[in-house]
């Protein structure tokens, strides 16, 4: 096991009614408040209301709406305006990954006289940032309980992460019933997310730091388990509960901490979501079976094979190879139970952009540190498959 | 899923040398430190001379040694004294839970004008702490990530817990090759100590708080991997890793937050190490195979069966009562392969005390609210079970 550092402060308040507990978090900071959310979703939901409601007679408000899918470094400059005009001392992200990551943004491009996008580049030039609470809306990203956040500059066609300790959020409300409402779409794509990150870290390097790969099972298979029963049933308490839990469990060091290499599916993914603003789990759906195909060999089938036994009840026939083929066949039928289009033409991506988006991921992402080292000409390969 | 809080602010700085973060995290709070510290095992394998040779030249040390086993609040009074004749601004505890619960309880005394047991009774009554900071030399209780503590007031024949928001460590050290040197018998014990907080918490109400339970079988299967290898390989870097991480995570909130009821054994297992100073582990060991016999019916067969399967790869053959035993047996079978007396007689207890006892972890236990309830004649007939 690597050595790590692990420092997760953000206090979660879990359950139905817990936004309660947003005046007392909030005035810790202060009176200004910004609060950040999407495209209004929050306001046909009720949300928006209860915010509103709890917040108004105690505190300045001041509204930062219209944060967009993948959200844009426009969006950025635009919070962080809203935070120097009006002295804010907090800002209440409300909303899922997005209008979070953006927050974060904002939060640490406060205290920044130059260019926003420098802190995406560079995120060691982050040293301070205006405290953070959020309300989630949507489950996968994780954002809600990490520093991490990803932010798209639309000129460049560039969507990379950024992070520093400062800008994780200091307090959580994870409302399972929040999540009633959420288009099927959506929670797909959010169960998906938080597979994708869990299997991320089991696919870094170490299989010593075994712990985190048995957390990183035990949030596959709640996700396996409840994805399936929020589709059928948006309402099922239980279910959204798990979701969201495991969610935010999958991405705050549990799971990667300890372990060596970098990221491989994500970077991949990153460039679909820039040059064709797709749904961020949708298109991990379709990268993750392909990648995992791309990668086979007698080097990694124990692994595979290992997620399959493990996650997928797969049986142990000591055959590695057959087993880590099936395991990639139940991975694939997994997600494409979800409602998930698995095929790149399915969500209008053709072949275009395999050359540019493939230079991009790996001038961007960490792949030659990856668990099985990806070049150029392999992620083209893995694009190639999802055609 | 209960509604729940959950916010582990400890920062965990894990890995081979990393104390060397020590002068760093402790000149946050100021330069008095108290160091306290058990009965000298520190000196003899180093962790002394490493923690005075980063502090000495640039903070006030001063020691508060010969904490002992199940720490008494005679050693609690003598810590806040020490805080309180030098002006201390911040604990430094080397050592495993006993010095870090006493550590917590010199903390919150502090500030605290009445007798400390005081808070031990009305846990509510603690209101500020001095700052906390700990290395590890032993896995298994998990104080290093919680705010939890337990000590014995040995006038009145009690031990009993406490804890507040303040009392959480402010920074943990956590180095695997700090646990090279334990004693067999205490590798075996905090790994029966470690296994103890998530079987409570797996054996807490509500199942629907599923992913809860997966990380419970999580940190189990890395104990009953990883237990066996440091017991054989003392220097064995990985199991001691493992060993140490699945300690902390194991009694962090992550495995019992969001269920609800109250603990079954450690409470009757309290009163053991209260009457004959037993080490908590070794009492845990023999009393976790005797309730799960006691609670064994058609109503708990089969979440008993679950845990066989999950984490004792027993095969499922739908015969759920018959697998609860499989499970019993395979559990008494792995502490007793750890070298652990797994008999009261072995350990010189003999029934003289059992109604007494019996009593007490009735009265200061929450066995009536526990998975299956207990009452006293309860749990008399799990001591016997244990003779």
């Amino acid at each position: 096991m690597d050595n790590f550092k692990f420092h997760v402060y953000t206090e979660i308040f879990f359950g139905k009614g817990e936004i309660k507990n947003l005046p007392d978090v909030l005035k810790r900071y202060g009176k200004n408040v910004l609060f950040s959310y999407g495209g209004g979703s929050i306001k046909k939901n009720g949300i928006y209301a209860q915010v509103m409601d709890l917040l108004s007679s105690s505190f300045n408000v001041v509204e930062f709406s219209d944060i967009e899918p993948n959200p844009s470094l426009d969006s950025v400059k635009r919070g962080v305006q809203l935070c120097r005009d009006n002295d804010i001392d907090v800002i209440l992200a409300v909303g899922g990954g997005s209008v979070i990551d953006c927050t974060k943004a904002v939060a640490a491009a406060r205290y920044y006289e130059g260019d926003p996008w420098d802190l995406v580049l560079d995120s060691r030039k982050i040293t301070k940032a205006l405290p953070i609470v959020t309300v989630l809306t949507m489950a996968g990203t994780g954002s809600e309980m990490n520093r991490g956040s990803v932010i798209t500059n639309k000129e460049q066609m560039l969507k990379l992460g950024m992070g520093a300790p400062v800008t994780m959020p200091q307090a959580t409300v994870i409302d399972p019933t929040y999540l009633y409402t959420l288009p099927p779409m959506q929670t797909a794509a959010g169960a998906v997310d938080t597979i994708s990150h869990v299997l991320e870290s089991y696919f870094k390097k170490g299989d010593d730091a075994f712990i985190q790969d048995k957390i990183a099972e035990a949030v596959m298979i709640t996700v396996i388990k409840y994805a399936p029963l929020a589709l059928e049933d948006p309402q099922h308490y239980a279910a959204r509960a798990n979701l969201a839990w495991a969610s935010s469990l999958a991405l705050n060091g549990l799971t990667g901490n300890g372990k060596s290499g970098a990221w491989s599916v994500h970077s991949i993914e990153h460039e679909l979501s820039a040059y064709y603003d797709l749904t961020h789990g949708v298109g991990l759906a379709i990268l993750i079976p392909a990648w995992l195909k791309h990668i086979l060999s007698e080097d990694t089938a124990e692994k595979i094979a290992t997620l399959g036994i493990n996650v997928f009840r797969l049986s142990d026939d000591g055959d590695k190879m057959s087993t880590a083929k099936q395991t990639i066949v139940a991975m694939e039928t997994f997600f494409a139970s979800l409602g998930i289009p698995m095929r790149l033409s399915e969500v209008g991506i053709t072949d275009e952009k395999f050359e540019i988006m493939a230079e991009k991921a790996v001038k961007y992402g960490a792949l030659k540190h990856a668990y099985v080292p990806l070049t150029k000409e392999d992620v083209v390969r893995i694009y190639q498959l999802c055609k």
